[in-house]
């Protein structure tokens, strides 16, 4: 509420299933969250009401009539107050007419950047108590499934396993589609798993995350099944190098594209900077991808409770791909390393 | 490119991962689509380059530089012609923004609503082939489910169980997250799995569904874990009768609103009216909903290729909910049921 005064709005429209439940615990798939000054009101359709009112606390919690977005434009349109605030990355161009019309003239409509994602990005001590357990559910996977890795089974096969150790672990689930990469297709940053099987002398990458109490996590590490070649180790050496500058590099008051520069500068002084074909990392929380992203000339500066990912990575075509990902929280004097299992080079 | 024509546009622009993999078989989760009347463009980072180039056939695949939306309104400018299509549900407000302002004054930008819904809509033999068996796996799973309810067991075992037979059984994973809701939590239709324990006496809705080969199948039964008490049997007879309603209402030609009356007038006149709080069913294929909506009111007429779920509910707060749904498809001269098992109430 004191930063729609900021924002000089009346009235703040959250739309993003993360901000409802960060802002008021409702966990639901659809509805429409609106802040004023006096209160929060949640508009959503029958088969969310009953949830809504028992997840939520002091929330005024209202039966959508008849569609969405005109429920909602009616709705701002009776508070006191004419300013209206939205998020522009939340709201497709066809809802907002919908909700512009339905509203009408007495409202406008003011763009309000991430407001509570701004919130969001700065975790409470509980918040990160719950990241840590995320974070070491999933190093425990990922050693659980190197026993897993044997001639000729199958990406789709390691993949069910992971998710099904995940929920057995305490998660509600992945926090993303696990990738489970066997050889050359380990080239692709974001393959999904297949019915391949594994042989002999091939990179396996194991990218994985898991959410617990809502919150996620997000590990990667790659393994040669065989005896590495030269070749292999020297790329993991460059990459495991540039991930370590990187987490020197994480401190209150960094900049993210700094960071960033960290992990790249070292690619590219091995020859490798061609190869590392994505930013360096990104925010955790809630979602998977979050603020703040840590991201070539990003110039955000990193503050204590800020949760990011560092992931440094090369992909060469037709050869395979090589990650190491760990999440990190950022404290006023010092970094967390939240993911505890070992970085080198697995060899099976 | 046909539809382009129709339109009335020189170019078209695809920002739903849906959309794409249907028009080119790209599975990655970032980038953009450009349709022309001289052929398609893929434009995508370098996370997903080589995927693309992997995945498609015909697509001229370009690297994203600086970021997607500059360069996707960069690149419609470069082409032939001055109108460019876009689907106003598929681009946020802030990412309109972005685009016109890259694309410039040369291009004049036309709202087209569901282009590729539509041809999606009427599926051909060989998707409604993969999807005959994703129904007949969910049933499958609901079956070996039934076995693991014991006084005691929790919610997420049962999901968690459930989705590992998923992936056992060739699916690549849940079309969504599996509901398994218990007692009282199954008067939530969303309900997420929790620590809840079974306990005797209690119902229990199973909800979930598969993705195979890319196709979504959505399938719940309900359970009574005891002898049902009358009132239970009398509102589990009044959802079948509903649902057996709308199942003989689904045909050719049919409109979707009166599919959706045809369950909704059955549980008025058992006095159940009130207690169904969301539409009867929903269009099923690369998603899980999709067109056509099977909801009051909608005009859409039912065609050949449909495939849609019919899934009539009561929830009564305080005391639990029933849910029966199946899918159907919709052929030129009759219908067909996908998911093949039981529908009577099953006590245990």
């Amino acid at each position: 509420m004191e930063k729609l005064r900021d924002a000089q709005v009346d009235s703040l429209l959250v739309m993003h299933p993360a901000d409802w439940y960060y802002l008021t615990g409702f966990t639901g798939e659809s509805g429409a969250l609106i802040v004023t000054r006096k209160g929060s009101t949640l508009i959503t359709d029958g088969r969310f009401v009953g949830q809504a009112k028992a997840e939520t606390l002091g929330v005024n919690v209202v039966l959508q009539k008849p569609a969405l977005y005109e429920a909602t434009g009616k709705f701002i349109a009776g508070q006191s107050g004419s300013s209206a605030g939205f998020d522009a990355t939340q709201l497709s161009v066809a809802q907002f007419q919908t909700l512009k019309k339905a509203a009408g003239r007495g409202v406008s409509w003011k763009p309000v950047v991430g407001l509570t994602g701004t919130l969001r990005m700065r975790k409470e001590p509980q918040e990160l108590a719950v990241m840590r357990r995320a974070a070491i559910l999933a190093g425990q996977v990922v050693e659980g499934a190197l026993s897993l890795l044997k001639t000729g089974v199958r990406e789709i096969e390691i993949a069910a396993e992971i998710e099904y150790q995940m929920r057995t672990g305490g998660a509600s689930g992945p926090a993303f589609e696990t990738i489970v990469a066997f050889g050359e297709r380990s080239a692709l940053p974001h393959a999904r798993p297949t019915s391949k099987r594994l042989k002999k002398n091939e990179l396996v990458v194991l990218d994985l995350g898991v959410i617990l109490a809502h919150y996620c996590s997000d590990i990667t590490r790659t393994i040669y099944f065989g005896k590495a070649p030269k070749r292999i180790r020297e790329w993991y050496q460059g990459v495991q190098d540039a991930q370590v500058a990187a987490i020197a590099a994480v401190k209150n008051g960094a900049s993210c594209g700094d960071v960033d520069a960290a992990a790249r500068q070292v690619l590219e002084r091995n020859g490798l900077g061609q190869y590392f074909v994505h930013s360096t990392g990104h925010g955790l929380g809630l979602e998977v991808h979050e603020d703040p992203r840590i991201a070539r000339g990003q110039k955000q500066r990193l503050e204590p409770g800020n949760v990011v990912t560092i992931e440094p990575g090369v992909y060469v075509e037709g050869v395979g791909g090589i990650r190491i990902e760990d999440d990190m929280a950022v404290h006023s004097d010092r970094t967390e390393v939240l993911t505890r299992i070992p970085r080198d080079l697995i060899e099976i």
